[in-house]
């Protein structure tokens, strides 16, 4: 067969890459566990009217046929996931009675898009969610509880600076009541523009689909200039003289969410309360969250989410949510493409087993099998070459050990490749320095590709 | 929306099952990584035309189509991968320029399958595989090297008794020869039917088919009985009387296999040389595994692979290759679903921190968090209610240890709420111990179910 090509929007990765987009999920796995969360996985498709919001499936979805039925037998029904959000309320009501709430699980998995391909957006990536989901009532401690560890997740990527935004769209709401807005649902999509168009024409949205006067069109545009690394947001708001019960609550809210995430510091992230986001998705009822990855804003937000208060309902139960998806493929492959994240090897291996030759296979074998004996993960060359060609094959892989079992002439040796330091040792006492045991994240502004 | 109905063929695990399902993931991946296999992912589809063999797809593969394009720009022209061994051939082709040859990769993922489902048959499911590839040619001994580090991996795997099945269809090919059958992959698919017919039917197809007269089908069967735990089969083919290159060849390489699964013994898992098994496919050119689990035989092979001599082909560079892939959902979803396989709790929380009334809320944060920076996964009551309340809250889960914050009557307890044992205890000191620090898998042949 002819040499294949690669497909647009669906991204693969090299071992070295992959070695490190493991590393990354690990690290998240790692906290979410920490913190209690549950892994599931749901099924990659669900049925069409399960993809479906109010009648209509707005999302580019890839509708699945069986090659070999005919005609009506051949459509499936089914469409693959574009979110993990819409599978796990369909998971909750599937299983509601077999399972704990409140419900606290994590999901990493792919997800896909039938959209046109661009930076940062492809048709099959992976996403890496947290959500809290009730029965009937959820506190408003799990909004802090998803945030604060989504913060610690996000802290621990090897990517440049992540600059999460919360709002609640409670105080929008209410903000927008108290000033007579009828239509809060309509400003909240209008003010969601500002990213995309001036100012002006915002306050034109907000006069025309909205309802607003000139005058409360300007005071929602003052809200959304107000941005705090801390809690006092709330002053700021407090003097732009509305008042709404909703509005209060708002505040409150989004005051402790700020207090809890300033708390606990969490490097290489930073936090501001940002009036501007609203999300456009009428689905989300109060806290909401965006994220921006330092040099890389045109990707738009990498981790986002929030609070719905009917996450899932099958007409007796309502069962409320809050939750955050972090995109990792869409925050990890932009950096491969430019060579800043990589691994140390593009192999397991801390050690290369030479072969002295041919017929010594069984003792290199053997060294091998002692080292992994004690976690040292190693493999065994696979010619009895000399031994500097041996040597360049741990070289080119980035394995960082060659072992040299011994012979007649002497014992086993160990030869560190990079210093090119050589000395005896035994494969069932010898270690690795803590940090040679297993690849590790190589990150770089300017890394030379090989 | 209503309550959603399960999906044939699309099994979704509870957390608890999913919970033993990563155990048995990590534990591959464990071992496969301490052998120096570098994980890879494959996109999920493939052009329809490289998911063909000799230009038909036989399998019924999910066709992939646009939901909101039009006409002929709709459909994709993409399938969904069937297995891991076609998207990995095209993965080699694609990326050899980048790749260390001989590449070894590890590569767990998810496959999609039109088909009926049935007990053990999904439509969609994980396989676990490995394989070995190299430019030009691959020396015998990464034959020996993935059966071992298989049977090593299934050794791992909490299941029944797996039987693994080794045979040479080099052997095969040259003990038919020798016959004088000239037609050997006529002669294989008919000795291949043994399991599915009785001897004098396949002795049929063997004239009818292969050009067999009575005597050669006679020998072919004798040679299909031989199923020996050692090399000792190679005198028993010898013993035939017949004689060919190519038999000695096969002789030679299935105890060389042989030899090395029996030298590192494998608690869980038995190992026989097994002439009847041919698998039907084509590519394989050597050395085939089958494995079977010990009271569910009718699932078929949960682990089978071989030897290609042409794994990957551009027309001008050979690729030959070995691998074995494990069947993880055909294995592990038939023991979920008779409560064979469970985990000793729903959440990776080892201790539940108690909340002494609503306002401590902070101080029982503070403990959690200190148990994290210990690598104890710990979780906050999410109300407090009474205290019996909250350890029954950690009871349905499984969580082993409920944490009392101190208050001015005392200090820190932890209760060990199987036994009842209440003990002071320091947030940042106390320790689980070591089987109680994370979910373990649970194993029963009468697993009570919830």
């Amino acid at each position: 067969m002819s040499r294949p090509m690669p497909l647009s929007g669906f991204p693969e990765l090299l071992p070295r890459e992959r070695s490190a987009e493991q590393a990354v999920i690990d690290g998240l796995r790692r906290v979410f566990e920490l913190h209690g969360f549950a892994s599931i996985e749901t099924r990659a498709v669900e049925p069409l009217d399960r993809l479906a919001k109010g009648g209509e499936i707005d999302k580019e979805v890839y509708v699945l046929r069986r090659l070999h039925a005919d005609g009506a037998d051949a459509d499936s029904g089914l469409g693959m996931h574009f979110d993990l959000t819409v599978p796990f309320a369909r998971y909750v009501l599937e299983y509601a009675g077999k399972l704990e709430f409140p419900f606290r699980r994590y999901q990493i998995q792919k997800v896909w898009r039938g959209e046109r391909p661009q930076e940062g957006r492809f048709r099959e990536f992976t996403q890496a969610d947290i959500d809290i989901v009730a029965r009937d009532t959820l506190p408003f401690h799990a909004d802090v509880e998803v945030a604060t560890v989504m913060a610690e997740a996000l802290s621990a990527l090897p990517v440049p600076t992540l600059r999460m935004q919360v709002n609640n769209r409670r105080l929008l709401e209410g903000f927008y009541r108290g000033l007579g807005i009828d239509d809060a649902a309509a400003a909240m999509r209008a003010v969601d523009k500002l990213d995309k168009m001036p100012a002006e024409a915002v306050a034109d949205l907000l006069m025309s689909d909205a309802g607003a006067n000139a005058e409360q069109a300007d005071a929602c545009l003052r809200l959304a200039q107000i941005r705090t690394p801390d809690t006092s947001f709330a002053d700021r708001v407090r003097a732009l003289g509305v008042s709404h019960e909703l509005l209060d609550q708002g505040i409150d809210e989004l005051s402790q969410v700020m207090d809890a995430l300033e708390s606990t510091p969490h490097d290489g992230v930073t936090v501001t309360a940002d009036l501007r986001i609203a999300r456009g998705l009428d689905y989300y009822t109060g806290t909401v969250f965006e994220t921006r990855m330092d040099g890389f804003e045109r990707l738009g937000s990498v981790c986002s989410g929030g609070r719905y208060d009917a996450l899932a309902d099958d007409g007796k139960t309502t069962y409320p949510g809050v939750g955050i998806s972090l995109g990792v493929t869409r925050t990890l492959v932009p950096l491969f493409q430019r060579g800043q994240l990589t691994s140390t090897r593009s192999v397991p291996s801390a050690v290369l087993v030479a072969l002295v030759d041919d017929g010594s296979r069984p003792t290199s074998d053997a060294v091998a099998q002692r080292l992994r004996a004690r976690d040292i993960p190693a493999e065994v060359a696979p010619a009895a070459q000399k031994f500097g060609k041996q040597i360049r094959y741990a070289e080119r892989r980035g394995i960082p050990y060659v072992w040299f079992p011994g012979t007649d002439d002497g014992g086993d040796q160990v030869k560190d490749i990079r210093s090119g330091d050589q000395k005896d040792a035994d494969p069932d006492t010898w270690m690795p320095s803590a940090e040679d045991l297993r690849p590790a994240i190589v990150t770089t502004e300017t890394a030379t590709e090989e």
